[in-house]
């Protein structure tokens, strides 16, 4: 059914889809490349939302050339009017003449009908190149629109023998400089990023993404271009002060709690802390209704969080995926644990993870593992 | 100093060296290779204790030809008649008239005498060709000749948050298949392995090398050729019983204790079983003592145990290298830890280590770390 030229194309709109992934938030990462008679007329992608979606790029690209052209797009094309007009009808108006699909569209306002709306003008559709890969990219946006659920990401770092720190609490530095960068390209393609109360407290973080330490990816996206993250803290008995490197940058910081914080506290906030009252389960938080929240608006969260919160996130069944960065020391039994999780009585209890990924960063291995529902 | 053709025939020697790292103990494995006007016209390599040297086998296979040849070998030619002639002598007998040493040999009784031996005869003799790479052949046989102490490797297997087994023991299985054959491949090359009485009783090894499990190395090395390492338990306290998968395999087990077993238990001891009392530290065995007696006759022990002796023999600086069969498996906080060590209070207390080899074996990921000093 695929020609080599399809994949090829297709492979292509999926490597452009990519350089979406740290702008195009809350909408997905789409690429599209238009070919003519074997050539490539016209290739773009989605970059920030509000913004012309791939189609238009790559059709404005192309210009004339479009007619009786084959489109490739890594996701289904809109058929709505957003903040822009539908990319099916632009499609048609330039004369298309097949168009490629990697993956419907799972929004339900969309879903199946870009692809109604080009087959009724004539327009061969094909559907289904590629979907595997097509979906890596927007792993997250897909999740939200099926479930209502953001995709999570928990981010671990750990010796070998899985401690995150020393007893006493040291844990600077545990991995290298470069894979601390890492985490900054991880924040950075990332809605929001969820902590502790334990861990604010312990190490006071700013949480935010700093364009000096994004590495290769710095001189991709300026530092104006980057997404702060919304930064989330659960804090359960609202037990946060006022004096947080948290609070010194001016974007979102969310305070989760079970009761309101008291009223001398919120008066000294700065304006862009807000906080939300969420139920308990056993004491603490409900994560549920936490991720229910955050999926509201968030297609992806990062949890960095210490072994009792990214452990609960983890127990629960509630991570997609880990990243490890894994540096090449022993800390030794009296060091930290990584993650606390149930008291398994056997083998087949353990979490379903699988290596998807593994790359040295700097020093440190960097372990990409998916959860298995 | 060296020319392309000497690096690449010490290469091949060191090649020819590593064949022999299975089944030559105590001897060191030793390669060598004859080259005459650019041709190897000889190679061979020490096999087992007792049996010709590699020169002898290379000086054999090129026979008049190694008149006016190069003679490339790993390690110093022995000047001493042992259980075999001095190699120097056959090297001047056989008319060699250059040979290059990678290490010089350092056994008191040989250090520096064999190369004496082949100048005194109008040989040209040049060493240091390779070193590093030819010592890694004989790190334990090298090791116990300056120090009288073998090498020692500490065999660990961990999920990646660091845990051995579940709260309850339940370690079945944690690596996979292939982990555990290599694991049989690293029992094979080691003169001794040591373990601790915990293990024994939790869950009673046979700690042998099996033939069938050997995988790639079954056919390089016939079940007779295995030379099956010594099993030595640590029992501080003289508490192992007699039913043993321990006893079952006739080959030398030594119990390590504070003091002698009940005479009952030894009675019941068969005829492969010894024990031996050595002095305690801080009530354990002292184990700078339990190194410096299997030094007498081994190169090289490995530590397969608990976190408390294996983390004893890393806390002490007694480790020389880690061999780390990492799972892609999160057991949680509640599992048992991979190594008792001290208490550090600060990050510069931890041990230094460094990673020399890292690789896939099956699904499982060994890592092997060099302990500095």
């Amino acid at each position: 059914m695929w020609s080599i030229e399809d994949s090829q194309m297709m492979s292509l709109a999926i490597e452009l889809a990519q350089k979406g992934m740290y702008t195009t938030r809350p909408n997905p990462s789409v690429g599209s490349v238009i070919v003519k008679d074997g050539e490539i007329v016209g290739e773009g992608y989605h970059i920030r939302a509000g913004g012309p979606h791939a189609e238009v790029y790559a059709l404005n690209m192309a210009g004339i050339d479009a007619q009786g052209a084959t489109a490739y797009v890594t996701l289904e094309p809109c058929s709505h009017y957003g903040r822009t007009p539908p990319c099916a009808k632009a499609l048609i108006e330039h004369g298309v003449s097949r168009v490629v699909i990697a993956v419907t569209d799972p929004n339900p306002e969309v879903s199946g009908r870009g692809i109604a709306m080009l087959r009724e003008a004539g327009i061969k559709v094909d559907v289904g190149l590629m979907t595997t890969e097509a979906m890596q990219v927007n792993l997250g946006f897909l999740k939200r629109m099926e479930k209502g659920l953001p995709w999570v990401t928990v981010k671990l770092a750990a010796s070998l023998d899985g401690k995150t720190a020393l007893s006493n609490g040291v844990s600077k530095w545990i991995t290298g400089p470069e894979a601390r960068s890492d985490v900054q390209r991880l924040r950075a393609r990332h809605c929001a990023i969820v902590t502790g109360v334990e861990t604010i407290i312990a190490d006071n973080p700013s949480l935010n993404v700093r364009h000096s330490e994004l590495g290769s990816l710095a001189n991709q996206l300026a530092p104006a271009e980057i997404h702060q993250p919304l930064r989330v803290v659960v804090d359960t008995h609202a037990r946060l002060g006022t004096e947080l490197n948290l609070f010194k940058q001016a974007t979102p910081v969310l305070l989760v709690s079970a009761k309101p914080y008291p009223e001398e506290v919120q008066a000294a906030w700065p304006e862009h802390v807000s906080q939300q009252i969420l139920p308990t389960v056993n004491g603490r938080i409900d994560l549920t209704a936490l991720l229910g929240l955050l999926g509201k608006t968030c297609n992806s969260i990062l949890i960095e969080a210490g072994a009792t919160l990214a452990g609960a996130v983890v127990n629960q069944g509630l991570a997609d995926e880990i990243v490890l960065y894994q540096a090449m020391k022993i800390l030794g039994g009296q060091g930290r644990n990584l993650l606390a999780l149930d008291d398994f009585q056997a083998m087949s209890d353990i979490p379903r993870i699988n290596l998807i990924d593994e790359r040295k960063v700097g020093k440190d291995t960097r372990l990409t593992l998916r959860v298995s529902k």
